[in-house]
């Protein structure tokens, strides 16, 4: 496993390899590695040559007052883990290099990431976008790996790869959860154990609303007004959002005709948490995903 | 010389090339083919194995009520002009094709597009970094000409390269005049033999301004309002703006000390008309883009 701390270095291996007819695998993260990460690339790992990693905290996404600085650092341990998996390269640009100065472009992908986080999160997929932008043309991937927790930024992603003409294949993994069904995040962390407990109640009352939806209750608004109730039951969670969306569009549904995603985001304490679950036939939107490369 | 139409057979076309380990260059254009397009094209040719040329009139560089219906469309002619300077490939995607209904994805390069143009066409820059990130993409040239003509275009490509990490050389090409001194252009066509006559005024007082600049005056407020005064002896020109900057950062600059460009936009009629002129040291400039590279 090599670290490569430079662009100019990453380039030039890149270059190196395609040259060579090698294929790319890649999974972009922000460090602090657990069991999500490492899934996604066991995913990555069959599907190229050489799998890369990127390990870099992008300011450009955390709006002002966020956790940026707070945001857990752990280099060493990341290697750690890294190696047992299968990574050939880890990509751990300095801040100065993907930013100099004089840095001013920047990507928004426009409708889809309105919404959701985005309303709450001003800036922040203008800031994914653009860093993964910068990261494809950097190490210059076949295929890269982004995990569905994070469902609105894939689908940030592929809207882009698209709309730009991007020669790369996106695929989501599923959310990787703890026993007791709390999506992995780096951010859990920062959760007390008490609030840690309380933070079950997520995914607890995401799948009851898909059950729900599996009885025949296809209309969003009284299965988002269950989870809403179910989450309020513990007045230390407070909501921000929950809603159900078309899976491709983002856009908000009324009757679920076509697979679509329930996400919420709540905070509990200091701590900011998102989750979703996908309602309707999955199957679809997985095959939709392969049909589109 | 071949004809691509579609970007599927355009991207495809350009993987083999590259798996292949040929060069490419590219001289993107809104067809309507000039001797100023036809010279960015010479210069491509040697600089590759393949010189590549699009034809597309981009409508998301046209603001609202611009001539975009207007401009002019001359695909054959311009296939019989393109054949004799070595061009190979053609390609001339459709509108929808490159835009489908749910495109939403733009790029921004913020500081270098405010400013000359970019202060009296909002969203141009933005429409113009959008489109050749996408020819980039779908191309994949290893070398791309504009214009110098379109001197903050060419900062603005520039900059966009340089901020995403974009793997192509961007050279400028020195703007092609005709035998009185006007900068050609496709919309020189739009103006009646009266106002074409009164346009060789511009390039007459950049010229001017320079010859004073050669001769000691390096502050831009004096060289500015010669070029205005100048202008203004003929009523029928309109000035939208005649300012100085810097020729890299695009920044107002007061004293020339560092290479400088002077730049103008003036309305004749119903035309809109931009020309620009080299103050300082030009040979420093094109040695730092070659070094740049």
């Amino acid at each position: 496993m090599r670290v490569i701390k430079t662009v100019p270095e990453m380039s030039e291996e890149a270059a190196r390899l395609r040259r060579e007819g090698k294929r790319i695998s890649f999974v972009p993260t922000m460090g602090n590695l657990h069991e999500g990460h490492l899934s996604l690339m066991r995913m990555a790992k069959p599907l190229a040559d050489v799998l890369v990693i990127s390990i870099f905290v992008n300011p450009l996404q955390f709006e002002p007052g966020s956790d940026f600085d707070a945001y857990p650092r752990t280099f060493e341990e990341d290697l750690k883990k890294s190696e047992p998996v299968g990574v050939d390269i880890v990509f751990a640009p300095m801040e100065s290099d993907l930013y100099p100065e004089d840095f001013q472009t920047t990507v928004e992908v426009a409708e889809v990431s309105k919404g959701l986080c985005g309303d709450f999160r001003p800036g922040h997929f203008k800031g994914v976008a653009t860093v993964v932008l910068k990261l494809f043309n950097i190490v210059q991937p076949h295929v890269a790996i982004f995990g569905e927790k994070d469902y609105q930024q894939l689908v940030v992603i592929k809207r882009m790869v698209k709309d730009l003409n991007l020669n790369v294949e996106i695929r989501g993994h599923p959310t990787v959860r703890e026993k007791d069904g709390l999506a992995m995040s780096s951010r859990n962390q920062y959760l007390s154990p008490d609030e840690r407990r309380r933070a079950t109640r997520l995914y607890r009352f995401l799948k009851l609303a898909k059950e729900h939806y599996g009885k025949g209750e296809h209309k969003a608004a009284p299965l988002i007004r269950m989870v809403k109730e179910g989450l309020a039951e513990d007045s230390s969670i407070k909501v921000e959002y929950v809603s159900v969306h078309d899976l491709e569009t983002l856009k908000p549904v009324d009757d679920i005709v076509r697979p679509a995603v329930m996400a919420l985001a709540v905070h509990i304490g200091k701590t900011r948490l998102i989750d979703n679950i996908f309602l309707g036939n999955n199957l679809t939107q997985r095959r939709n995903d392969r049909k589109e490369q």
